[in-house]
């Protein structure tokens, strides 16, 4: 059995790492951190899971605890990873970094960005970039996985295969997004109330979001190239999922009239993914069909047959866009079945 | 006080229509018709108007009755004005139609989205597009009125002011929309479940939809030439409101730097319209804040300052999107209080 | 014009104040206080005031200020009434409290469910409890009105034609209620967040809720003598709405076995009461019936023709549960139409 | 492997038992069976299962190829089920009926309350009432299982203990339930579409409904004798779940005061039972914190140390409700682990 840890484990992204964990054959959890709850049971904070983890208390961080861990997961706010990661390095642990800590390559980027400055620079350059359809070698030999962002997760496999087949000018993309409430965590902010949030729909961040830095050097490498993009996120009344609508114009030329050309395309990237499901030419995904899993659901189209290509990216924010990737991270590293934890299908409806 | 009559009322926007009237000063609710409800009380189908509109019951379509209103609202499914209107017209009642049948100038091109004849070719020459913040004057003399859609207003109130003012490539406009479920109406169909549709997000029609030509049309004559758009309408998990979600690109030179530009552009251009709100700059809407209203809340984004502009629109799809816009019409074409029956406050939370 | 001040205004009753009288004919709003939002414009704070209340912005509680108004209403948390209500009346202001502060008569009761002593016993036999059902001729005269709780007012209006008539026995009553989120308040609180409390329902103070006092107070006035009441209140996953459902046995002997007895008590009850409405015998009525509205529908059932009475009541927890059903005091404390601002119908759907 | 067919699996119980037995680890489905949808993959019908059954097709009903499965589930309307299951039992094939076809051992009741005749009485003393906390043996060695309702199983479980201890008055049991919309099963209605039943609340039935007759039987075996219920279900505005809040009063004398007497003896009567949790002292149990298990909560209540017991029980309306207790079933029939199938936690949020 592979023993894990888990810091900073209240909120969304820690329970679902637990809900997960709970289906998975090789992997135990060993202990989970919060300060603010240090001696709560699990099971009293999230009654989903009575019956799961019995003895399981949150517990102060304690570096040495977790350093006996195998790997350890960050579910943490940002800057929190940056303060411990190398600790547990230092004694062999692996890392799992939920978080944005290690996601941008450049240190000035993310101090300009996260309004601090970076806490770990050392580190950046053993950290690997944990979307496992881009970098699948890279994150066996891991020992710091970056999670992707769930924005990022989205729209980076909704576009790189029309960025790697250089058949799309990349300086003008457009990523419209629609995120669940439960993107914007656990905090009690009063935006995030039912009577604010629900029966409405709104953008945010349209003039600049954290997550643009990271989707655009992700892309750029798909590019081989600085990018352009545009990318509006949206609260969605909803509890999970992310639907990102993508938007790009063909290069002139590059593209026969052919119908299907685009379809089989993205069926070849994707073939060997577990988790990226390319759904039925003229299909249009739902989020609740991917509620609750790891999967990725795609579906492009052209309309008009014109020189505009869209498509449909849905993901559930919490799993594909967070828990279920760092599982799949962890699966990867530890030379288990990729799926393993993470073949229930979605509930639905 | 002004006579109407409402052919087809059981669906939403008549429902709607009845909410709205109750509370207007100068009209009175003369007939409402429905084949498939005849003889029932209007509030025993909809509870919420008990106590506003007592002997009111649904009637079988007579030209007679409804030829002696001084307007007749047709809130019914395409096809039906086309065969009623004519001989309202001809007996001096004023039409109000709220569905599609008038709002293509060009019979063919309806004929070839609704897949069946136009019923009524001879009177489109009579049809004013019922967009007050175009078409104002028009409207006050016309006899005829086509109440545009419900994307149709989101799409062309975001982006009149940059068209009119030359400033954006009108060959790739995108319109990202996403509508509650009360846009699919009150019929019995599996997806309008709310076991099917809430907790989800999905696009539909991404590869074309009804309201695509009638869009093309009114930026058409806001450019002053034919105009490039890719429309992709969202299923949203909420009752009401329609967030449309705007790309363009600015033509290059023609904006100055000055931060500020394209905001007044906008207060400019809606300076005297009494339902399109201008929001402050850096505003995102929320469909809620416009939640039975008649309003069009507006922002206008101009991200990292570069040359993409984001316009992010919102209204009530019942109201400004098909009911309160018939009202708007009829209060301009009877010389009544533009705002007359419209002035209620949203509702919210 | 009337002019009232209101304290308080940034939850979800000041709100609703400010959007109920925006349509009042006969009001005018003076002040609106807030210690924490003084100095921002309410509509910036609520955008779907925008145009409604142009200069009006929160001020620093201030007593000359209130003092001048006609009438002042408590949108606060219990307590503050307390200490404010004394100075007010002096000046010859009347006092219109929605929070708990004056509703129960016994300073003691209070002090036990609320914690803290009660700050103005002084006050409680001037305080007129404002159920118009009721006290409507108590309420012209009054100087200081305690406005009813939300479940308060559903239950007492569901059960009072029976208690009055000594119909049902009065020591094992049973309401089983279902309130909206909005009822929480407005506070940031992980609870009410939408991703905790949507998709979802609980019952909540099973062992004893602070509107229990109240109820048993006003039930047991239409009784004459102690009632015994099981009260357990549940969130429901809805934004505003209270549906009671409220279970009784009948007193052996007092009804005969005709059918529709039940239904015409009721109906002689409330047939003057301009917000009460009592639905067709067999009815169950929604919550969203009377959203946004003052009313309170009510449907009663006998199932089997046992000894069993089911009372079903369904209100708008902000509007009769709350702003609307202070505003229709002032009506009547004022001489104004009983009905003014509070006759549109609700929004459906 | 235990080979399964499912008759009638196009609906919102036949969609749940292809979700859950795909996680199950001694059963294969065999046949799905569904006129309406002969031909279509049941992948293209429910796209969460994409991946899971990737050659199944819905299936006209074919006795010949459901009879030579071990065991087939009925996820249909009353009456289909009997119709085919004397045919399947006469060819050892065990049938698992998640209809109301043999859930009432009175035929004649059963005619009365669905206005047919019942159609299979000879089989009905081969049934078996499928609620394992009662019928554990029984069902072991059964041919035929009625899988119980879904508000029967949370209204038995909720007051077996009460009533086998003798502990209340079995006359005047009160039952007042809150169902999320599945319940009201996937066909197209109007008052099912999200725009009615969303942000809304009702009773409906409040004159009875056909859940009555079977929960009164199973209280009254539990009882030893006839007991009288009243029943109010209520359609609450979330996709799954039921929450049945039960009151009765207790019989003079039986109880001491001793506080934590119900909640011990609600802790022995489930300490076995795999599948209910009986929650700790002043527990709230909500909903979701069952949602896709096959878990029945419990918490029990006595408000003011009075002689009303409350009891607050929820399950997820399509697993303990219908699915997951039918695979329960499944397996004590044939000596698979109980909760084989059925250990995930539940998804929260």
């Amino acid at each position: 059995m592979i023993k894990v840890g888990i810091v900073g484990g209240t909120g969304y992204t820690g329970v679902e790492l637990l809900r997960l964990l709970a289906q998975h054959p090789d992997v135990e959890v060993e202990a989970i951190t919060s300060r603010s709850e240090a001696g709560v049971r699990v099971d009293a904070m999230y009654p989903n899971l009575r019956g799961h983890y019995d003895e399981l208390c949150f517990s102060e961080p304690d570096t040495e605890r977790l350093g006996a861990c195998d790997a350890v997961f960050f579910a943490t706010p940002h800057g929190v990873a940056h303060a411990l990661a190398g600790e547990l390095l230092d004694k062999g642990t692996r890392v799992i970094d939920l978080s944005a800590d290690f996601r941008l390559r450049d240190a000035e980027e993310w101090a300009a960005w996260y309004g601090q400055p970076h806490g770990a620079p050392a580190l950046l350059e053993r950290a690997v970039y944990g979307l496992p359809e881009v970098n699948r070698e890279a994150i066996r030999s891991a020992q710091l996985i970056a999670v992707p962002g769930c924005y990022p997760t989205a729209v980076q496999l909704g576009l790189l295969p029309l960025l790697e087949a250089g058949l799309i000018e990349a300086d003008h993309l457009i990523a419209d997004c629609k995120s669940g409430v439960t993107g914007a965590g656990r905090g009690a902010k009063v935006p995030s109330l039912m009577a604010e949030a629900s029966e409405s729909m709104k953008a945010y961040g349209a003039s600049g979001h954290r997550h643009l830095p990271e989707i655009r050097q992700g892309l750029g490498d798909a590019a081989g190239g600085q990018v352009g993009l545009t990318f509006v996120p949206h609260l969605t009344p909803m509890i999970r999922g992310i639907h990102a609508t993508l938007y790009s114009r063909l290069v002139a030329g590059r593209l026969t009239a052919e119908s299907g050309e685009l379809q089989s395309l993205f069926e070849r990237r994707f073939a060997d993914e577990p988790f990226v499901d390319v759904m039925p030419a003229g299909s249009h995904p739902e989020t609740r069909s991917v509620k609750g899993t790891n999967l990725c659901r795609l579906a492009v189209h052209r309309p008009g047959n014109g020189d505009t290509v869209v498509v449909l990216a849905v993901i559930d924010n919490l799993v594909k866009g967070a828990s279920g990737q760092a599982i799949h991270n962890l699966n990867l590293m530890f030379g288990l079945r990729e799926t393993a934890g993470l073949d229930a299908p979605a509930i639905m409806p």
